[in-house]
């Protein structure tokens, strides 16, 4: 497949959705043309919202990052997370008792309403656990692994509660090279031991997708064919953003390198509609 | 869990959406009571659908089946099936070329439509597939199974195309003890050896309750708190409804056997909102 | 890594296991060099043994088609295929009743036995199966996947009994493009929809090493430090000699090409002791 | 199936196979009657052993627990663990740089050998990882999961090496209700994240049982048929038996209850010999 003009392409569109990491920002920052892009497209009406697998802060500080960089079209309405999915969830489901969560406080943001109390599994106490009705996935940061995962298998052995997972990614880059392991990982080696069956939220599942679009046709008349989901990863971004009905761009800033997406889209039967160097193009 | 009568249930609701097979029907024909109980739900203004994973007919051919038996309130319009997400799918997607499908010539009717071919597998030349854009599964009959699955698979290994699996169920009943493979099962098989991606379609994927939801917001202003999920089902039925936000009633005139149940929920914490002997209650 | 010289390497051992399948013949027959050899070995008095996950034909028949190539020096002394073990353990785990196979009747060869019976699948009458004391699964060709697969799954949801897969392997090579899909793909499936566990016999499981290590040493003075496997797949030969304590060797006229061996090994991990163009450099 | 007494079945056999964990002791201790029970065997020239997947101690230490009970019968020749494979593995197959280990100081045991360095992944700097030669999952604990998982990942995505896993058990008990897990789960969600293939040793894989008859047959002249495998739980003791060509003998004061154990039997598929309260009886 051949490389197209990013902008050329947007022209088409009167919504796009950006995954977050490998597209607009790596982990040295935002990336090259991102805010002229965004200028762009608010030029020609093309309206925009992120479509992220991030449960371990809120909206607003995941905007938060872009502001510091002065790019202020983005804010928090624009942000639509895994995390909110979950707390969707909750909310319509769970009505009652202590929810349990795994992550740090900043994560705990999803899961806090009326009515509702809420425990990290590192406060926990096991002997004491009768009124818990739910199990969250939410960052694998917040609690010590060695201890807490234990815990949260004893937890799951003891009551039958509904356990989500915030967060479908396995790994994600914290430098060039280096990756760390994600709650999602976190939640397959959970569930395969507890036996249980999780519910699991981000791409790419279509869930997000389906809520991102009715998120998205709130405030703008469009149907699936007036939306471009863009997207490093050929395995969430485009096969769920394809699986929903969405045309897709593969940009090759993040997951696949300019020298073998060919190779990938081969291998994995993946195809996207578009090809892009990047965001900038 | 306490028992509940449907009824009274019934009456809190809108919309409901009803699985077929276990809920409606078994292998010896419609369960006893449905008849009724779609009048009630009639002389109460509440809208029924029917969600099922078969990609095998028409819905104008499922809906006959409950036709024949008397039952006109069921017709093609209150029916959603696997096949009409994959058939959107195609539409969206695929703008060349052949699809190749498996399944029966009944079951390609989902896939036909202007402007495109379809093959059978049985039919496909291999030396001559370099057009093909598309394989879709969609039935566990219309094919050979020694012959056509070798041959599905070098497909895989010579074209990079999309695969859709119209139907995620692995089994399905046949007479009150045997079940038979279903064309999800293969889908995995072959997806295993071709270490590929598939894109499947139906419960508990939650693009199914996705398009059931557009679908039926069309016809009646309603959200997602107006609906509940009927289902015999833990894993496909209940734990889909759940995770997409509508009520779900667990029924045991299927899957689940009276005296199982809270055996079930324990062991897969997977927690419906109600549990009712059937839906003639 | 280097390649080395297979006749340079084969002097430093007393016995060498080989795979068959891409490392002796190919489905063109057999590979150039290899009588000159296997001379070569008897000269130096090396002995040889031939190691496959096949459990479709007879060691006789196995060892026919090299002999019809005039390679006398491969009768069936020299062949230890995973059928060997199979009828191995029927014989020690099974006393009594009849034995269901998927196979040819050539295949059948390996479980008939003294005392016991053998139905092949498709001859089974699913009503008069309390006798049935195991299953195994020995060939993908003699039965019809579209009834017996079926049929094979009824008899697991009636009947507690072992099933045994006579062959790991999931595909074999039939052209030089084409697979087939093997019996070890087959029992893939159905173990999973059995929801039971079943036993495995083949390359990469330590137990066909172990059952030709203890062949090979009733007619050889040898440990495991005098032995050589040799095989052209990293996932089968290589690792299960590796692990197993064998040294290892891999040639490159079969799975792997000789232009991405590399990149296989460092992918994967597992690492041979040597690495040859064929076994007859 | 009935409930045999165990001493009568011994009788049978001249070598004992034993697992440890929910056969001889549990978490509170020796089980009652097993001192007897060993002088029984001795009275009756009954050999036996004791086969356990644990690398977290050496086999000193692991019989000094026995000892400490009065139980002089068990020694460390008595004790065969999964540790003592994973050494052999490292003195057969690993040459030269450093072995990483996962474990406590205790497990480092099995890895110590002459000309090899060994480090704890917690003391590993990744910028000077070049010499490493193997990594080896040992135990659970000395080292930190959330920072000593994400640095063993990111060796395995610079390094291709082997992967040893020293325990193929998921989770172990450490109480009567709860259980902590084990470092087979572990080295199962680095697999999957690394894409390696890793090597296990422990039971049900056939290596420990075909290591065991090695080491049993220099002391003592048996045959496969000579020799009863004792184990507690179907999935690893009794199958792997089974499949290694021992009778076995399933007792119930551990994994399995006396309440059911028919149940497990009919839904496993998977058969012992015997049955018996206790190896007391």
């Amino acid at each position: 497949m051949n490389l197209s003009s990013f902008k050329e392409i947007a022209l088409k569109y009167k919504v796009i959705f950006f995954d977050a990491y490998g597209v607009l920002r790596t982990h040295k920052g935002i990336l090259p043309g991102v805010k002229e892009m965004l200028g762009f497209l608010a030029e020609n009406d093309i309206a925009f919202y992120i479509l992220t697998n991030d449960a371990s802060r809120s909206p607003e500080l995941l905007a938060k990052v872009y502001q510091e960089a002065d790019i202020d079209e983005i804010n928090e309405q624009k942000i639509i997370s895994s995390g909110m999915l979950a707390r969707e969830y909750i909310q319509n489901k769970v009505q009652k008792g202590r929810i349990v969560y795994l992550g740090t406080e900043a994560s705990a943001h999803y899961i806090e309403h009326e009515g509702l109390n809420t425990v990290s599994i590192k406060d926990l106490d096991l002997d004491n656990c009768q009124d818990i009705s739910a199990l969250i996935l939410l960052d694998d940061e917040g609690y010590d692994w060695n201890v807490d995962l234990n815990k949260t298998l004893n937890l799951l052995r003891k009551q039958a509660i509904p356990v989500i997972v915030a967060n479908t990614d396995v790994t994600y880059p914290v430098t060039k090279k280096d990756v760390a392991i994600s709650v999602g990982a976190v939640g397959n080696m959970l569930e395969v031991l507890a036996r249980k069956t999780f519910i699991r939220f981000g791409k790419p599942d279509s869930q997000i997708f389906s809520f991102a679009y009715e998120y998205c046709t709130k405030e703008h008349a469009v149907t699936k064919n007036d939306i471009l989901m863009v997207g490093d990863s050929l395995a969430t971004d485009i096969i769920g953003g394809n699986k929903f009905g969405f045309d897709t761009c593969l940009v090759l800033t993040g997951n696949i390198l300019p020298d073998n997406y060919d190779l990938m889209i081969q291998s994995l039967g993946i195809i996207p509609d578009y090809i892009c160097e990047s965001v900038a193009t």
